[in-house]
C-alpha cells in the first residue's frame, strides 16, 4: 500500500525559487574577478539565472547536455549553475587547478557543449581551444566593458545574455533522479572519473547538511564559502544557503588572509568553510596584524586532516568553534563531521581535542562500515584499522560512463579507498589511504602515522613511509627521510626516535635518506612516484629464501 | 539523463537503526502508565521493536495492513511504531480524546487488525469491543504483573511478546512511497478523514524539521514531546529525535504542570513541544511554586494560536525562547514556524512580538500561497486575506480511500480551510477558518478578529461573530455576546467598544445577547451550531428587496 502524500520531486531549482520568494531581500555579495564588490539578492539572482536558462535554451541546450563552468565562487557562477540545472542540463564544474592536459581530458570525456568561464581562465582556454572539439561556445562571466578586451572567437558576454533574454523560464518538472551536476575526482591514480550528482542527491545532501549538528546554519547566518564551487559543490553551500535563506559572501579569486578577513569583517560573516591551508593563511595574517573577529562564530574545515594548532588557535585566541568534517567528491561531499556527543561535550576542552581531531560521525542518511579485505565487518574500538565504506542517497553508485566498473560491494557500500578506525563514541579517523597502508603478517600498519611522528624529528624536513615486499611478512615499512638543509643523521637516530611512539612491530625495517621526497599537484606526498623510484630496493631484513 | 548516485529508499526504520548504531547509549526515558520512570536506550529500543516486528509477522501481519495504537507517549509506544512501520505495515494512531463513536468509526474505516493499547484505555475498548469487527487482537503495552489484572479476552501482553520473539528482523527494503502511518483529522465537519503518510513523507519531514531554523535540535538536546504521538506524529519528534540522536523524555499520561516540571528538571530537558494549554498549566504551576527552569532553552508551541502572555512569560520570567509553529494533520504536520529573519532579529524584543505571534514562515520544502475564491493569487502585504493553500512532499495528496474526492487545486496545492494573511517579511497569520469568514460585498471580514476584540469588553464572558445573509452585501457580520453572570448591556455599548478598533465596514450590523455560546469538544466555539440556532434570524439592515 502506498502513502497518499503529494508527488513533489526533489529538484534543486526549488531551493533558489524558495529563496527568491521567502528570502528575496537576502544578499549574495561577491568579490568580483574584475575587482569591485558586487551585491545582489536571491530575488535578483533567481531572475538573472532564469534569463540565462533562456539563453541556453536558445542555443539549443537540451536536458542531459553537459554545460561546464570554470570559475571562482561568485554570484554569477551561482546564476550559471541554477540556469543549467533548472532546465535539466548537467552542470559540470571544472577545477582550474588541474593541469591543462587533465582539463582537456575531462572536457572531452564529459562532452561539454558550452563552458562558462571567468576572465582569469581565458588564456588557458585560448591556448587549448583546438583540443576541445565538443565545445561550441564560451560564455564569459563578465560585463560588456571587460568583454571588449576579450580575444576568444565566438565567446559570449554573460551580462549581454542576461540583458537580452526573458526571466520567464520554466524550471524543474522532471524526474528527481535527473542528473544535475558532474564533478571529476582528482585522479591520483589513472584518469579522473566523473561523479554524476542527481537533483535528488543534491536535495537530500542539502537537507542533511542544514541540520543543527552538521553545518548548523540558519537564515540569520552570513556564510562565506571559501571552499570552491568546483570542489564538490562548495560542500553543498551553494544549495544550502538559498534553501535556508542565509546571506552569502563569495570570495571570488582572492583567498589570501587579508582578503578573507576583509570580507568577514565588512560583511559580518558568522560561518565559513575551507581547507586547512586557507585557515593557516588567515591565522598568520591575524597574528601579524593583531586583528580580531567581530562576528565569526563557526568554521567547518575539511579536505585534509585539521592540525591541532588550528583548532586551538581558533578556540583559544578568537573564540571560534572549529568543526572538522570529512568527505569526498564521491560523497557529495559530506560524510562525517566531528560534532561532539552530549557525553563528550561535558569533558574539559583539552579532553575534547582528540575527538575534534578525528574526522567524526555520520549524520542520519550516511551509513559507514569498517571491513577487512574480505569485506568482513571490523569492531568500532578506536584501534582496529579497516577499509572505510560508505552508503547513502548522496553517495556515488557508479562513475560517469561506467568508468571503473562496478564500485559497490555486495551490501551496496562504496569503498572510499581510505583506511580508518571508528571509536566507541562513533568517531571515525582516517589513518591511511588503502593503497599506502602496509600489510605486515596479516596486520595493517599506518604509513601516515609513522611519517607524522618521524617528521617531528628535529633534523627532518619531510618523511615518507612505504611498504616494501618482504618474503616472510608480505610487506614491511621503509622510512624515507629528507633532511633539513645542512643536516646529517644516521638510520639509528631515526629508529630510536620512534621507539615508544609506535608499536614495536610497526618499526621500519630500514631508513633511507633521500635528497627529495616528491610532492603531487595538491601538495601531498606522491607515494606512487616514491614506489617507482624505490622499485629495485631490497630490505636488509629480506634475506633471500632458499 | 539520470544521475548515478546510490539508490537508497527513504524509509523511517533507518532513523532508529542509525540511532541504535551511532547514538546507542542515548536514553529514552518514560513516565510509565504503571507509575515508575522507565529508562531505555536507542540500542535497546531498536532490539525490542524488532522483537515486536517478529511478533506481528507471526500473527500474519502483511505489508499494508493497518495496526493501530491507542497510547500515551512512551518508549513502548515508540517500539510499537517502529515494529509496525519497519515491516511495511501501517501504524494507525488513535486519538483517545475522541468520543467512542468516532473511535469505532475510525477503527472500522481503517480496518485495523490489531490495536496496541495502554492499560488506560481498556475500559473503553472492552465496552465497544463488539463494534470493532475487523480487530483480531489487542496488545496491551504493559508487563506480565499488570497483565494479570486485565480482563479483555484474547489480549496479549507486550512484554511477553518482547521476551518470546527474536530481535533478528529485516526492516525496510520496500518502496519509499510505501504507507507508514495513518492519522484521522478531527473532523469538525462530516466524518473524520484519514491522512496516509508515506515513509518518504515522514523521512523528508524529519530532515526539514531537524534544521536549525525549524526545531533547531541536535544530539546534545534532551527533548520532551508533550504533544501526543497520536497528534500528527508528535509533530514528527518520534522520528526526529532518533535521527539526530537526542535524548527523549516521554511524559506518559501525566501532562499537568507539576509532572511536566518534574521531568524537565530531573532529566535536564532542553527542548519541548506542546499546545498552549499545556504551557498555561505549567506556567501557573511555576508561578504558584516559584520554580525556575535549570536547563530548558526552547519550546515549540502550536495546535492553536499562542497568546502573547505565554511568549512573554517564557522570555521575560524564565529566559526560554518560544517558537510559534503551525501545521495540521494533513501537513505531517509542520507548515510554518515563526523563526525570525535576520532583519527582524535586530529589532528590540517588543517589536519582534507581533511577528512571534504570527504562525510564521515556511521552510524549503513547503510552498504556500494565498488565493481568492477563484484561485487567483493575492498579495503578501500583511492585510489582504486569502485562502491559505499549501504544497510539498509531506502535504496530503488524497485522503484514505478517496474520501472527500479531489482535494488539490490545478497547481497541486491543498486548501487548508484557513484564511490567512502573509506580510512583507513572509510571516503568515491565520485570520479565520474559511467557512467562518464573512464575505461582504466581495471583501472578507475576519470573524475571529472581531470576536477577539469584543471578548475584551469588561462585561463579555464570550463573544462569537457569524456571517448572516444580506440582500445587498451578500453577508454581514452579526455579533453574539454571552455576558458575564449578573451583567446587563446594550447593543450600542458593544458597537461603540469596537469603534476605532476595526475598519468601519467590519462593524457588525447587529448584536444579539445569548445565554450560552456553545463550545465544541476541543473547546473551540461551535459556529456550526450557532448558525443552526440563528437560522431564522434576519438582520435589521436586511430590508426586503422589492
Amino acid at each position: 500500500m502506498l502513502g497518499l502524500m503529494q508527488d513533489w520531486p526533489l529538484t534543486v531549482d526549488k531551493f533558489l525559487t524558495h529563496a527568491a520568494q521567502w528570502h528575496g531581500r537576502r544578499e549574495v555579495v561577491s568579490r568580483s574577478v574584475e575587482g569591485p564588490i558586487v551585491r545582489t539578492t536571491y530575488a535578483e539572482l533567481e531572475q538573472r539565472a532564469k534569463r540565462i536558462s533562456n539563453a541556453l535554451l536558445a542555443m539549443g541546450v537540451k536536458p542531459g547536455d553537459r554545460v561546464a563552468t570554470l570559475a571562482w565562487n561568485s554570484g554569477r557562477h551561482m546564476e550559471a549553475w541554477y540556469a543549467i540545472m533548472g532546465i535539466g542540463a548537467v552542470c559540470h564544474t571544472l577545477n582550474p587547478r588541474l593541469f591543462a592536459d587533465q582539463l582537456c581530458y575531462i572536457i572531452n570525456h564529459a562532452e561539454d557543449r558550452i563552458i562558462f568561464t571567468d576572465l582569469t581562465f581565458l588564456p588557458v582556454l585560448m591556448e587549448h581551444r583546438h583540443q576541445m572539439p565538443t565545445v561550441e561556445t564560451f560564455i564569459v562571466l563578465t560585463d560588456q566593458d571587460h568583454m571588449a578586451k576579450v580575444d576568444l572567437k565566438g565567446a559570449l558576454c554573460f551580462e549581454t545574455l542576461v540583458e537580452t533574454h526573458s526571466p520567464d523560464a520554466k524550471w524543474g518538472g522532471f524526474d528527481e533522479n535527473t542528473a544535475a551536476g558532474l564533478c571529476y575526482t582528482s585522479g591520483t591514480t589513472g584518469n579522473p572519473k566523473g561523479v554524476l550528482y542527481s537533483h535528488r542527491s543534491n536535495f537530500l545532501h542539502t537537507l542533511v547538511t542544514a541540520q543543527t549538528d552538521v553545518m548548523g546554519i540558519g537564515s540569520r547566518d552570513v556564510v562565506l564559502p571559501v571552499v570552491p564551487m568546483f570542489h564538490a559543490n562548495a560542500w553543498g553551500l551553494t544549495f544550502t544557503c538559498p534553501a535556508i535563506g542565509a546571506k552569502m559572501v563569495m570570495p571570488g579569486p582572492k583567498m589570501d588572509g587579508e582578503s578573507i578577513l576583509e570580507l568577514i569583517e565588512t560583511e559580518g560573516v558568522t560561518f565559513s568553510a575551507a581547507v586547512p591551508t586557507v585557515w593557516q593563511m588567515l591565522l598568520q595574517h591575524m597574528r601579524a596584524t593583531g586583528a580580531k573577529f567581530s562576528t565569526l562564530k563557526r568554521v567547518v574545515i575539511g579536505g585534509s586532516a585539521v592540525p591541532e594548532a588550528i583548532i586551538r588557535a581558533f578556540h583559544d585566541d578568537y573564540g571560534v568553534e572549529v568543526i572538522h568534517a570529512w568527505g569526498m567528491t564521491e560523497t557529495s561531499p559530506l560524510g562525517t563531521q566531528a560534532s561532539l556527543t552530549a557525553e563528550l561535550a561535558e569533558l574539559p576542552y583539552d579532553e575534547q581535542i582528540p575527538y575534534r581531531l578525528k574526522q567524526g560521525r555520520p549524520p542520519a542518511g550516511v551509513q559507514l562500515k569498517l571491513t577487512d579485505d574480505e569485506d568482513k565487518r571490523l569492531p568500532h574500538d578506536g584501534t582496529t584499522f579497516g577499509r572505510l565504506k560508505i552508503k547513502g542517497p548522496f553517495i556515488v553508485g557508479r562513475y560517469f560512463k561506467g568508468d571503473g566498473g562496478e564500485i559497490l560491494d555486495e551490501e551496496g557500500f562504496f569503498d572510499t579507498g581510505d583506511v580508518a578506525t571508528i571509536d566507541q563514541h562513533g568517531f571515525m579517523q582516517i589513518t591511511d589511504r588503502a593503497k599506502d597502508v602496509i600489510k605486515s603478517g596479516g596486520e595493517w600498519i599506518s604509513s601516515i602515522e609513522i611519517e607524522n611522528i618521524a617528521c617531528g624529528h628535529p633534523k627532518a624536513a619531510l618523511a615518507a613511509v612505504i611498504g616494501v615486499a618482504h618474503p616472510k611478512w608480505d610487506e614491511r615499512p621503509l622510512l624515507l627521510v629528507q633532511l633539513k638543509p645542512g643536516e646529517t643523521a644516521t638510520r639509528d637516530e631515526f629508529l630510536e626516535f620512534l621507539v615508544g611512539k609506535i608499536a614495536k612491530w610497526w618499526m621500519p625495517d630500514d631508513v633511507q635518506f633521500v635528497s627529495e621526497i616528491p610532492l603531487g599537484a595538491t601538495g601531498k606526498i606522491d607515494k606512487k612516484l616514491i614506489r617507482q623510484r624505490m622499485a629495485g630496493y631490497v630490505l636488509p631484513t629480506a634475506e633471500p629464501v632458499g
